[in-house]
């Protein structure tokens, strides 16, 4: 196993200590920042996030913060999503696209009020696309990277710890909402949001100093419901279909090729730069796209680059993301396929570490 | 010790088969790509690296191509540096700066054409700020990643290899010139530069097709000059002086401030963006500025962190890179030192992570 060199460029997080006292096993990078992969293991891991609760050190989802009297009609220059349903205290799962309709980031934005907004980034330097975009057009708004930290507490058992800290009214709090709480004297924006399907909410810590307050109360206060420090379990959000920026889709590709088609109102997103581009790609539909893939038989190993999706002796697609899920029996995955195999049921050829392995699209994700 | 999780979003490269039958211990990861740090052990590939000759394998200094007829004039809004002189066949360090001056990347530019451009970037997806900028002014340019992975040479001995591979030709390109040279009938732009003071080139391999060819190659090539696979070392680049974007300065810094005024002609650099704030900078001077610090006595463990300076008790800067360097016997760093203590000789105070040590400014660094 190889291991990682730990530098000041791959930043730590105000939760650091709390990650590497509950044993850390293995890290990712993200958006320059150090992200906690495994604990005990990738499965043990897995069954404890289904059955309990796990808070999460997700500072890598760094925010960029627009502000000013034209931050709306920059936000909705960088999406094809309509914007103008969207009232302060929600929270939209957004593509964000280019001038050719390619996927940059797929992040989830707050709306804190008309002219304050967070983007809570996947992994890439969206900062640098919005500062460009923001001289480029001399918008009258401000673009930074704020100090602010997001800390996720994802599990059936989330409510109940979040109640215990922060009080019974953040039970009130939908799905794709957001509150204020106090912890500590300060307000927090808490919202119902996660990057799992097990139920959950994210914290959006500001400043560092209340970092480690934070996590140890959450550790103390959730004793009697087992909770554990955690991280985004690859098996679980594969089975979940949730996409990964990065592994699963990249600026090659659209929204519609990554099956966020929905989140594209081509029609009404009025000023979003991609807007040409993906009034086309919605014209004339993809030729590709995600798919949920299962391959049956003995686990596979990680998936550390794309495995081509073979049919017929022809590439029809890759697989990026895979995982040998416990609770189905089988390898799950994601893939892009080409139009001629994405139909359900379709059986194809999957090009594994270990070899190719027959395989099948699946009509939908697990969870 | 903590591992590296393995994904697809972290890119194997074109020589990834050859670092990893090489052995290679530690990775970091770096544009979103995997780089080498370790193979034997930082002090031996160190030994290695200023004895004999190693081939790196940095293909995460991912180019960012620009094309078209305002080319030019794109790159020169980049950079305060004046590209006036610059002529095809050269390459140019330059900082690249936002609206405020702050630093977004410091990149090897590689001009090999009035229209077209490479910028071999540091980690950060400079892509992006190239592409908003360029969308935004509505120059006429394209500009792209493309499949280009360079793999550097490195050592004393690193003339003599390249020379054997690609003929005594390439001993006449001089320090930041580039050539064309063919391998396997493809023409290779192979430039004299790199990331160590140890004499070198690096070979920018268009498609990835030919990367083991090239990479197996030059191991046989130079079999009799102890040839290894290696890669930036943290010791040889700390006693060069050579910066490391995330580590020693971020885009909360100035060129200034990193030492790099030199390359900043905010007089005749006209179009640079962010050119009005570097003037004030130019005319006050900056108050904190990067500094070589010696810390004497045990070797320190690696910096992951900033490590506060102090003197007479208040903060006075922070070192960001650190280690122990077996020929100068000694800790070399990196830092970023308050004007009021920057004078070559000060007397400092630094926060390791073994605790506080005395330091001093030093006047220049080692190599």
């Amino acid at each position: 196993m190889i291991q990682i060199s730990l530098s000041r460029r791959l930043r730590r997080t105000p939760f650091s200590e709390g990650v590497e006292a509950a044993g850390v096993a293995a890290y990712t990078v993200y958006n320059h920042m150090l992200l906690a992969t495994v604990f005990r293991s990738v499965e043990e891991d897995y069954r404890h996030l289904k059955a309990a609760v796990q808070v999460w050190d997700v500072a890598c989802e760094r925010q960029v913060e627009i502000r000013g009297p034209e931050a709306a009609k920059l936000v909705q220059m960088l999406t094809p999503r309509d914007l103008r349903g969207m009232m302060p205290g929600q929270c939209y799962y957004m593509p964000i696209v280019d001038e050719t309709g390619g996927m940059l980031n797929d992040p989830v934005v707050v709306k804190l009020a008309e002219d304050r907004w967070w983007i809570s980034i996947a992994d890439s330097d969206l900062l640098y696309w919005v500062k460009g975009i923001a001289h480029g057009y001399r918008l009258d708004v401000l673009v930074d990277e704020p100090d602010i930290s997001p800390l996720a507490v994802q599990g059936p058992r989330a409510e109940d710890l979040m109640a215990a800290v922060f009080g019974e009214g953040v039970r009130a709090v939908r799905f794709f909402r957001f509150g204020r709480f106090a912890f500590q004297g300060r307000d927090m924006v808490i919202a119902r949001t996660g990057y799992s399907k097990q139920g959950g909410f994210e914290i959006y810590l500001e400043g560092a100093d209340l970092g480690m307050p934070l996590w140890n109360t959450l550790i103390e206060a959730g004793w009697a419901m087992d909770v554990r420090a955690g991280c985004p379990n690859l098996i679980e959000r594969i089975e979940s279909g949730l996409l990964s920026y990065g592994n699963d889709m990249t600026d090659e590709n659209t929204p519609h090729e990554c099956g966020l088609g929905r989140f594209c109102d081509t029609g009404t997103a009025i000023g979003c730069i991609g807007r040409d581009a993906l009034l086309r790609v919605a014209k004339e539909g993809p030729v590709q796209q995600i798919r949920a893939i299962v391959i049956p038989g003995d686990p596979v190993s990680p998936c550390d680059r794309h495995w081509p999706v073979m049919a017929q002796g022809r590439q029809v697609g890759r697989v990026s993301s895979a995982a040998w899920s416990p609770d189905f029996g089988t390898n799950v995955a994601i893939g892009m396929v080409r139009m001629t195999h994405w139909d359900p049921g379709t059986e194809i050829l999957v090009e594994t570490a270990e070899g190719p392995r027959p395989g099948a699209v699946q009509e939908r994700f697990w969870n």
